[in-house]
């Protein structure tokens, strides 16, 4: 193992980003309703003009705009229909010459010659093909020129954006079908302890149920990830070697989360240091709450490693502040919008070390954030708060009435 | 079909909450990762203490703490080793007389007789199993007291709660393993409309690729939906009523979109009287954009049916506001936290329909939002927007400097 070594939250990320960068990226194509939710591999522009002819926005006619000058409610101007516009149908056929009009459906092509669509609220057929106009129209007026909503070469949705239903919406619309998605991480989750029991037993004196499995796999499937395995290992070497090599052979990343005292972190620190072929990266980060967390990577397997604090609260923050924002780097997601708060007491930050406080948000036009303070190991507040801020290692706290963004829990 | 009658957005959802109230909502038992995202449909308590014994949050030695009331740098004080706590096993016959410890780890039990731990770093081995203290203690010092995390009796988690990690994290702790959850609709999406292509295919003149279909579906499985099916038809009767029948039979909720031309929003509303027991409920909406809007129950099959507008910025935010809304509203889904953002410019309002606008946001400790314009049918300004905030049908438009409650987009 390398001299141990604290490092930032910061240098804990550039570690590893460092060693996995070229190597941890995959992508495939998926159809478009499968994408939902993914992420975008590459920036999506389009090929096509939409709409790719001129719609009408309205149900009425169209007409040439210079035939309707004098139209008014008092005298309407007389205009010939020549023929209907059938939506899904080419009518590309039909042209309006002066005097004449076209029934035009929401959505229909516009026939050459008009340049407007006057609603139908405004016409009246008159007999023998004659329809009354009693409003004048401008040149353009309810129609959708042609590439209005989207141009060719248009940039339609940048990489890193995660797919929203409009955003499919735009790909379906410009007949983009098979979408660059990066491939989700595949995750395995290994809880260690002996004093361990599965949350559907009761633990006996000295026991705890297992919460960290729980918290970090749906934390993993919340960001899109795929929970292949999650298994509970007492603390025996030969066991724990084992679940880390099958993990290894499938996974592209391997969370251990297991005890806070320090024989433990030693033990996990020993895994992951035989385990990886850059051995551990870093023993133990600058954060508060988060110190005993460690990092590996192995490049031959492809494999991240880390290791979680065993507190709930400081596991949850240090695998979003870490792993996920690792992951949101290297996919180059747009920046999570987190939400803007002002803080209601003084809250104090840990010198030299990165602070994750838990707040509570209330409502008003500018939300107040009050912090909500968990003891090591309990859960309750944890689930009681609406999110987390960070205060960075420089920090001197925060003081009431000052701004911080809320990292909403997912 | 009922006299026909143009509804508000509150009125046509409640129209479908007092038919449907009764029938439309099932649940189900989930293990804790399966129920990861669902809706809880009940109020959980704890039927247990957790901790359910005394824990250590630090490696160190449980004391007595009258025992070091002289204790410090200077002078240690000597207090003999009687065991150590091994995580997970059943330490529970130690007990800490006077002028005794016993080595605790984080986690770890806390043996009677102690009332403190103190850190390990305050603690030297001096031979013959006795141990030099240098620093006293305060009762209770670095212990979680029984039930101090969640005591039994205490609600854990509120019906209507979308499971987040933490929180099957604090089920986990509590034992709650089999959790009631509300079964999410299935849903069908019927696209309607000869002018409807396939993404894949290039339109013709007077065609257009089929838009809502995506962005409907994938809003629903982003609420948790299952959608079971979408199905593009033809306007053709006699394929649709069958279409409609196959979405009965296993549907919550169909969902039919088409054009937004005047003939096909009277066809959609005759297939859904025709189709429904109760008939048509609401035949227009007062909204803008989203007027063309009808909504139909079936109660001897239990299926929902919403006709949404034609236009894709119309028909998501038309389904959020009636149909998400509806389903948030019956499984007393807590109010999803709307963003404030300040509003930068004169945003008029349509008198007497509920206006959704369209917006973008920018940062700053108050966001602000821009209007977004999107003319009718129009996709990319959907896209591009971050959201939408609502006026209510007697609000005569927002001016600059006023705040909103922005519903961002999933």
């Amino acid at each position: 193992m390398k001299l141990l070594k604290v490092d930032t939250v910061n240098e804990a990320r550039s570690k590893l980003i460092d060693c996995c960068a070229g190597t941890m990226l995959q992508t495939e194509m998926r159809s478009l309703l499968d994408a939902a939710g993914c992420i975008l591999a590459e920036d999506i522009y389009s090929k096509e003009n939409i709409p790719p002819y001129r719609r009408s926005i309205m149900d009425g006619y169209a007409v040439r705009s210079r035939d309707l000058g004098a139209a008014g409610d008092m005298i309407p101007t007389m205009l010939k229909v020549i023929g209907e516009v059938l939506l899904g149908s080419d009518s590309s056929d039909l042209k309006v010459e002066p005097g004449c009009c076209v029934y035009v459906p929401t959505g229909g092509y516009v026939p050459d010659g008009a340049d407007a669509v006057v609603m139908i609220e405004y016409c009246e057929p008159f007999g023998a093909g004659m329809l009354a106009v009693s409003k004048s129209a401008s040149p353009g007026e309810n129609i959708v020129s042609v590439g209005e909503d989207v141009a060719e070469g248009d940039m339609l949705l940048p990489k890193g954006r995660k797919l929203r239903p409009q955003d499919l919406g735009v790909l379906a619309a410009c007949g983009v079908t098979d979408i660059p998605v990066f491939v989700p991480w595949r995750v395995t989750v290994i809880s260690t302890g002996d004093e361990l029991v599965s949350p559907d037993k009761m633990p006996g004196p000295g026991q705890i149920r297992d919460i960290n499995t729980y918290t970090i796999a749906s934390r993993s499937m919340a960001e899109g990830f795929e929970v292949i395995r999650t298994v509970s290992v007492k603390d025996e070497r030969e066991a724990l070697v084992s679940a880390i090599e099958t993990a290894k052979a499938d996974s592209d990343l391997v969370v251990m989360s297991g005890g806070s005292s320090q024989g433990k972190k030693d033990m996990t620190a020993d895994l992951i240091d035989e385990a990886a072929d850059h051995g551990v990266l870093t023993h133990g980060i600058a954060a508060k709450p988060g110190k005993p967390t460690i990092t590996g990577f192995d490049e031959e397997s492809r494999t991240l490693f880390i290791g979680l604090p065993g507190h709930p609260a400081a596991a949850l923050m240090v695998y979003e502040q870490v792993l996920i924002n690792l992951w949101r780097g290297l996919i180059c997601r747009e920046k999570e919008r987190t939400l803007k708060a002002k803080i209601t007491v003084n809250v104090p930050s840990a010198p030299g070390r990165m602070t994750f406080q838990l707040v509570k948000l209330s409502g008003g036009d500018i939300p107040e954030a009050a912090p909500v303070f968990a003891r090591s190991g309990m859960i309750s507040p944890v689930s009681e708060a609406d999110g987390y801020f960070v205060m960075t290692e420089n920090q001197e706290g925060i003081r009431p009435g000052e701004m911080v963004d809320v990292f909403l829990w997912k």
